[in-house]
């Protein structure tokens, strides 16, 4: 058995950053920018009014002066002359500022009457003009990697990157085992129950920017995994579930080693999650997860997920736990870290009674993992304890 | 103008949950759930063994003694006997305890010859067993509104949910306004730009579990938005974007006036953002946001993110801000609430310098929304604000 923090440590040494690929700007949101973009334009490309007003020099603003209105200048249509002293033109926000103007003065402030306006009210000493080029300039960089945000796809736009450069999916082969298992919709016998792992997994990893397969359900036979490995061919990750432990029947290890898996590790000093395993096998990562509802989504959080982030490009970088007050005491801890189902409530946490790892009402109603050291001692109310978000 | 609270009050009312549909669970993540479900089996369906070893009965464990195996209960095949005095069956996580035995003792505790078995270390006091529903009983109900996180897809599959009654996602039609516009990836004018804030918005609102569709851009005439609000014609929502100001060429507030439009506010005491305008068009909800790029992106944090929740069923909820202290000093605000754009970073916040409601490039880098109210007084380091994440 080894630490969580040594797995963590061989199952990050599995992957890597992938190739990237172009995808049209409005399918690149929770993308990951895989190399730097420039920008292609200024932004403003022009001195840019800031409001609807009236353009003028500024050197003439002054309550009650008078000027002559010589034309226009609109969004996507500017004024092609010069405004001259005494002169101005009236101006809308986005407009580009005629040339000789370098003030703008709010509608708000102006009488108007025919072609002459007048500066009825003390204008404010904000020019309301923004500068060309005053939110990025040609050339200016957004820098990769980047979780690509709704922000981040705005901004984009402005800079005219149609079409963006990002990590492409890492690509995830899901295969549950065992005889007992059948698929959601389908009528289980007596000795039977429903494949739940690949369902959890899959929404848990697709929202992170994997694209999961689930393959079909492998027996408990040589010939029946065998063939569930070869339908994962192409997959970047080869995710088991269950057929790892020491049961007769656990034949995923001896299966994969036939097929020439190189074990990286076996077992991990944890709760839940003991029997995990994990090596390269043709080319992909393989991990071999537990086959208790629990143990399989605890471990995807704690092991999978880091290792999507780092194919996705975002570093090999564990998840961060943080730290909340205990609102309910705890008994001593194992020998093995334990990740037990908890309940964050305003910044308290308390962990669930009931730490079975087949309880998947309690993980449903977990949001979040209480983070218990190997031989941790009991902790009472009010002590600061380590967990991760679900 | 009204304050936001006010205007956050008027855009709920235009909204109500929408209609349900049958999703595949493999669909379902993300989802909101629209009425309970309840599981179609008992989880597990019999007592089943959490460890690979011998299940016996219980009054007969006892370190030294001997027992004679009898048969087998691996998952998905049960042991179909009876487990009499003085023997065992060797059983696997996951599988029936058969007739009879009421204890499982862990492999790693017997030693075996033959047919007959020893237990060799004091077994411990657990019996190694899940009872028959211990997770979850026939009629046990997941209930709705709840949005599917992954525990929640494993746990419906384990309850035999193949397809799951969610929340249709609401149609919004996206409408950017202006002559200056033009596509990404097109070659704009020198007077034009790129429309970004139909990208951005997609990006936000697809997020939460809208259907967003990008129209085309409307032109600064009526003929133009009179045909973008003809294509928008089945849209749950309809969004435009720029044109709602003061400016002579702000037709958006005419043309849905002539359209239908029951409008029931214009202008919000807030920055950015104040030209907001929201009613009820055609049975559609109607708002009207501002063009400037982060005004158009705040306001759709801060209005139309409890819309689209609301359309889906989990409640008309604002945004909750949250509280961090200053790690900057602030100056006090003017009569609008003003929503900074700011960058937390472990626990204290601090607003940019630049605040102009055109500058992309400052909304891309923070990471939260500082909130000042009305006539907030100037603040110091250290003091405690409100702020929204973004």
């Amino acid at each position: 058995m080894i630490t969580v923090d040594d797995a963590l440590g061989h199952l990050m040494a599995l992957v890597s950053p992938l190739d990237s690929e172009q995808v049209p700007l409005i399918e690149a949101a929770g993308r990951v920018l895989a190399t730097d973009v420039t920008a292609r334009r200024d932004q403003p490309p022009f001195a840019a009014s800031a409001m609807d007003g009236y353009a003028m020099r500024a050197d003439e603003v002054e309550q009650h002066s008078i000027f002559k209105v010589i034309g226009e200048s609109a969004a996507g249509h500017r004024f092609e002359g010069q405004v001259k002293p005494g002169q101005a033109v009236r101006i809308f926000t986005g407009a580009p500022v005629p040339a000789g103007a370098d003030f703008v003065v709010i509608q708000e402030d102006i009488s108007r009457s025919g072609d002459l306006i007048t500066i009825a009210s003390a204008p404010s000493s904000n020019a309301n003009i923004r500068a060309l080029g005053g939110d990025f300039k040609i050339g200016d960089r957004v820098t990769a990697p980047r979780l690509l945000n709704p922000s981040d796809i705005a901004l984009l736009a402005s800079m005219n990157i149609a079409n963006v450069p990002v990590t492409r999916r890492p690509q995830v082969a899901l295969i549950s085992t065992g005889d007992e298992l059948v698929m959601p919709g389908e009528n289980p016998g007596p000795d039977q129950i429903i494949a739940s792992n690949t369902f959890g997994l899959k929404a848990m990893l697709d929202q992170l920017g994997a694209h999961c397969r689930i393959l079909p359900i492998a027996r408990d036979t040589e010939a029946s995994l065998t063939m569930g490995f070869d339908l994962a061919a192409g997959a970047d990750l080869i995710i088991t579930i269950g057929g790892a432990s020491v049961g007769d029947h656990d034949l995923v290890g001896k299966v994969a080693g036939d097929l020439g898996l190189e074990r990286s590790f076996y077992k991990v000093a944890m709760r839940p999650g003991k029997p995990l395993m994990g090596g390269r096998m043709t080319g992909a990562a393989m991990v071999g997860l537990p086959g208790n509802p629990v143990s399989a989504m605890v471990c995807g959080h704690i092991f999978i997920a880091p290792m999507i982030r780092c194919m996705l490009g975002l570093g090999a970088v564990p998840c961060s736990p943080r730290t909340a007050s205990l609102s309910a005491p705890l008994p001593a801890n194992g020998p093995r870290q334990h990740y037990m189902r908890a309940k964050l409530d305003q910044g308290k946490i308390r962990a669930f009674d009931r730490q079975d790892s087949a309880l998947l009402t309690v993980l449903a109603e977990a949001n979040a993992l209480l983070i218990r050291p190997p031989n941790d001692p009991a902790r009472t109310i009010g002590e600061q304890v380590a967990y991760l978000p679900l």
